[in-house]
């Protein structure tokens, strides 16, 4: 059976020239990149090539960059940072409902330290306005993280014009970018931030790399502490070979991303013209153009969707309910309840995510097994249309 | 020019076998760990398959194995983890001063919150004793933390006892195996531990992966929150190549270390004799026999490490300053302190760690090129014996 994969948001396979790039530090460049001597500069040497990478595709200075192992430690290196390094100046942070559970578990986490939580509500397409984080700011706040586009139902958000309220506030700004990168531009002075959150097995990297950008001057307590890498921010012997195939990726993505937007964009619009011509009482949440051009976030009344989710899998299509990360729960989508979804239309939505090797006939299959299989889930549970 | 690799302890190169145990998780079977779908099922398999190598390898079940990003990551999980946990309970731990940057500079982190760290002070070989530990654990003790094996003297703790003592008193106790691993036989029952820190590179697997042992029933606030990975304890997408190659690099370690510490033994016993005999004012740094099997910790007197070492690397020989983690920096090593040398020794100390594709040759080359270097070094700067 052929398998069509649509779970690019959950993880994309690694690039072959991003493997290539990555094979020489397995094996033979294996130096620690802290070591005095050949060996190590070698090490040391590619992951300086990798930072600069970066720092190119965000706008950043080299050292503006620090390596984490993903998103969910650079999300938790920043506001934890951010919220240790400023206890004195004050407690209040300002998050939304939509964010990754990285963020939302994070901040979470600190109100049981004392720290003061507002999580700003989105309008019905997942957006969060500039004045809803304005409004927000009072004299104790220190940091506000807004994510840049949404990873379950893509929404994008007016980061730039968020940053300018932080700017103009004296308030320290970061954003999950994990999921934006490789689909949208990223530049850390058009977007006005602090600090950006990176992944790069969203963008055909490895899986176990990461980013943080940290502004210059902006002072931050290490997460991990120990000896004296990432400029003693982030402790432990760098991911040489990650790193390597992080900055390989990033390039790739950089380079590739107007043409794989607009293939990508194409194969969206057809797969949900597609499907909300062909299943009655289905609805597309989020944004319907502020959205990631490759994300499909589908709801279908009358429909489970761990069951639709099994029977696709069955059909050889991968797809998620939500996020990867919360998807195994049964807990209905986070996201979801805070755009104001009812909850029957909740529990039978799916993500449908393309990436840049998936083909025109791939969403036709699609477009007609996944109609197919509604409704069989609707007959077999004798739903009717409102009813 | 054929260099000499002499710094295993820094880092190993990945073994072929390991190599080709990752690569299908790149670029084919590239699913999240977290999908629910067949490229899903096939990473979770991977990183369970992985689990049940380690709990293996040091007598655990699988579900007591925590992947994270490597050795100083576990270090912070386990001691942030309980320190915040208990902290109603006691606000005093205790650990070595010969310990790992990324134990000691965690309990310095701590100090700053409140807590009270015991810095337990070595013998001159780098031994702590069961007693030391017992007399310095008072009611409001909540975790020990010694090292099973030093990274710069690599003298061997006596863990098994230290933690019957930590047993008896109640009173959690936490090792770091960072470079003990693949030397040493590991048990955590045998050596009563309730947490103990891996990390793969030290012992041929890849780097940016590590272990967590956390004995079932231990209670540990996660480091990094987010999503329901490893069982909630440290969020983020599994990586699922390096975590498959760390579950070959250690079940081979595991199977080969016994032949491999003989013949390992041997050229560090070879190495240790010529180098004594052949440069005078040299001594061997670290417990005569309770040391890891691949491990020379020199001192010379009238050298300066860093030129050593500049002067070794141009002859194609790698060595180690002290460990990687602080080499770079021109502190003296604070082991070398702990065991109360004298500061010139200190200064000009080197270290020389074998492994597994260490030849004779290489050993008697070294053992002819090292002693010239300090010879000729020990001329320029016009130094005598006992002058």
């Amino acid at each position: 059976m052929r398998r069509i994969y649509l779970d690019y948001a959950a993880s994309a396979p690694v690039l072959p020239e991003v493997l290539n790039a990555m094979l020489p530090f397995f094996v033979e460049t294996y130096g620690n990149p802290s070591g005095v001597h050949a060996a190590g500069r070698e090490a040391r040497k590619a992951v300086e090539q990798a930072r600069r990478q970066f720092a190119e595709a965000v706008g950043a200075e080299a050292r503006e960059i620090l390596f984490t192992s993903g998103g969910s430690e650079s999300d938790n290196m920043a506001i934890r940072g951010v919220a240790c390094t400023l206890k004195e100046k004050g407690n209040h942070l300002i998050t939304s409902l939509t964010e990754h559970p990285a963020v939302l578990n994070t901040c979470r986490a600190l109100e049981k330290h004392g720290f003061r939580i507002t999580y700003l509500s989105p309008d019905t397409s997942g957006l969060i306005s500039p004045d809803q984080v304005r409004e927000a700011i009072g004299p104790d706040t220190v940091l506000v993280s807004i994510m840049t586009a949404n990873n379950e139902i893509g929404t994008v958000s007016p980061v730039t014009e968020i940053g300018a309220v932080c700017r103009e506030k004296g308030v320290l700004f970061h954003t999950d970018a994990v999921q934006a990168a490789g689909a949208l531009p990223l530049d850390v002075h058009a977007m006005n931030v602090d600090l950006l959150s990176l992944s790069a097995h969203k963008f055909h990297g490895p899986k176990g790399t990461g980013v943080l950008y940290v502004r210059q001057g902006t002072r931050l307590e290490p997460l991990i502490t120990g000896g004296s890498q990432e400029r003693s921010l982030r402790a432990g012997t760098e991911n040489v070979p990650g790193i390597v195939g992080a900055g390989k990726a990033i390039e790739i993505a950089t380079a590739c991303r107007e043409e794989n937007n607009k293939r990508i964009r194409e194969l969206r619009d057809l797969l949900i013209r597609l499907v909300l011509e062909r299943v009655p009482e289905a609805q597309l949440n989020g944004h319907p153009e502020k959205r990631l051009p490759n994300n499909c976030n589908f709801s279908f009344a009358g429909i489970e969707s761990e069951a639709l989710l099994l029977r696709l899998d069955l059909a050889g299509i991968a797809a998620s309910g939500g996020s990867a990360c919360t998807s195994g729960s049964m807990e209905p989508s986070h996201v979801l309840q805070a755009i104001g979804l009812e909850e029957e239309m909740s529990r039978g939505s799916i993500r449908l995510t393309i990436g840049r090797e998936t083909t025109l006939e791939e969403i036709k299959t699609t477009a007609q097994i996944l109609p197919e299989i509604v409704k069989d889930l609707r007959e077999m549970r004798g739903w009717k249309k409102n009813g």
